[in-house]
């Protein structure tokens, strides 16, 4: 019922990066990049196209979009909050751009100063410009908020839904759903995300779950129930809720690696490498709270690398002799 | 498919006092029984009659006891390593006592010294005892390192089912499952799980997760999908295994009622009552690490308390309100 492979979208330098006051030199970053690409990871967000006054952490974007294009491998992905940050992502050559959109009204007025149907409208517009341009930039729709919002509280399903049918008529090639503040539980994702791969089919791309309830693990199990193969996670579990200080902030990289490799589902991702990437990343981060479990408590004993490199034969074993 | 009520037995005066140096004074203990009641906990593991000079932190476990059949409503386990420590707990008329088998032979020898069949037999001792004492006292026969042992490695499912079968002969009341270290994941204990609930039936009684590696919650929420309808939590998460310094404990009692809250399964717990508990109890254990998400990152706005004292009408309403 599961699937047997899983993309983990590494999203610590966008998500992550962002919820952090201190900016990260640029040179970091790529030395971020090159690390994860050495440990498997090939789709990265690597920043947002946003006014430099606004997230000064991310303004460095179009340097490291550019470094990140020279990983072999690499699939980089950019968040674009408008058309002008498309048209940067497109200049780029960004090989995906996801557009926010938030089902909560008010969130949406308060973060993104749009109502969610004007940021439909935005992704027309920008895909327009994509198809115009000759890029293959690829187009997701992200609908965050999809299990409640700090400000608005409620956000019934049936938005939710009409949201991201109007997202995909607008030409988005993909669409995701995003719980933003740690709202869901297992059946309500389970509820949700059936309903939404009824409506988006194949062009269901990814599944954004932040742990500030501990919860994202098993919320992230729920979704792979349903045949979800795709999950944004940031390395240490760096990022969260400016709502929540301290709390826990995205499903964290290495954990979740841990948990589908326990499960035989393969990733592709070097575990080790990962937690070795991590320690260094905290070190730059010093004083930062960083997230997550499998950093300190190792690898079991009885587990088996299952990396890009076995052959499906051994990471069938490796899986076998943990359960 | 979900059940419709769960218990969350807390195991935060046993299994996590004994992983922390200090020792609680009595008086402490007798405080956190009476919250935890008032917070609407039932199902409470007061201690371990082991020799106070191998677990000086249990040594009140006596006095523990008799606070706790003070306590209107309150079913009090024990844990007894050996049928003097049964002795024990059948003079103190504990409602319940853990008997715990180690399915890793190394594990076993290392911890309690005897094989894991010795420890069968002790049961059929102990349950000897029981029936010749008149007490009601139900014994359980907990089987720990069943997804692997950081001592031995691999442990066979064949055999941790051949353990369960064996107490079961020899006169268990119950059995339980635990995940003593760390180890499983959810389609592990899916697998494992259903084989024990076709061996045991209605005499399964609770499944065990350390939240070692950040899995516990979904580890629940896949046994959970089976029907288990018990579970040890620890509050604030204490607990955990000796080789894995500051790794997370216990799946934290706290995190585990949100869940199920959030899930509209019943608990019968009030949690804001259970964050008061779990800040007086980290108070006392100063210095000591505690674990868990929901303590600083709040309840969500959408949250409707789901307290013994609702209507199963009002219970439902809130559940509803989630998704």
């Amino acid at each position: 019922m599961l699937p047997q492979h899983v993309v983990v979208r590494e999203v610590g330098l966008r998500d992550g990066l962002q919820s952090i006051a201190a900016v990260l030199p640029t040179e970091n970053k790529c030395t971020w990049l090159r690390d994860a690409v050495a440990a498997g990871q090939r789709e990265i967000e690597v920043g947002s196209f946003v006014p430099a006054r606004l997230l000064p952490q991310l303004a460095d974007t179009d340097a490291v979009l550019a470094y990140a294009k020279t990983l072999p491998g690499m699939f980089a992905s950019v968040l674009v909050p408008n058309p002008k940050g498309a048209e940067r992502a497109l200049d780029g050559d960004a090989d995906l751009m996801i557009v926010p959109l938030s089902a909560s009204l008010k969130h949406s007025l308060a973060n993104l100063r749009k109502t969610p149907d004007e940021v439909v409208a935005e992704l027309g517009r920008i895909r327009a410009a994509r198809d115009a341009s000759g890029r293959k930039t690829l187009i997701e729709g992200g609908v965050g908020t999809a299990f409640g919002c700090t400000i608005q509280g409620e956000v019934k399903v049936s938005e939710v839904l009409r949201l991201m049918q109007a997202l995909l008529d607008a030409g988005a090639d993909h669409v995701s759903l995003a719980d933003t503040v740690g709202y869901a539980d297992p059946p309500a994702v389970s509820s949700l995300f059936e309903q939404a791969l009824k409506i988006a089919g194949d062009r269901f791309w990814c599944g954004h779950f932040h742990d500030t309830r501990g919860l994202a693990l098993a919320n992230i199990h729920a979704a792979l129930q349903l045949g979800v193969m795709r999950f944004d996670a940031s390395l240490a579990g760096i990022g969260g809720c400016p709502r929540a200080p301290g709390a826990s902030g995205n499903a964290s990289t290495e954990d979740l690696a841990f948990m589908l490799a326990a499960m035989s589902v393969d990733t592709g991702l070097d575990i080790e490498a990962l937690l070795t990437l991590r320690a260094k990343v905290a070190g730059w981060l010093a004083g930062v709270p960083t997230h997550g479990t499998l950093w300190r408590a190792g690898l079991p004993r009885t587990f088996q690398r299952t990396t890009a490199q076995q052959t499906p034969r051994e990471t069938l074993r490796a899986g076998a002799s943990v359960a």
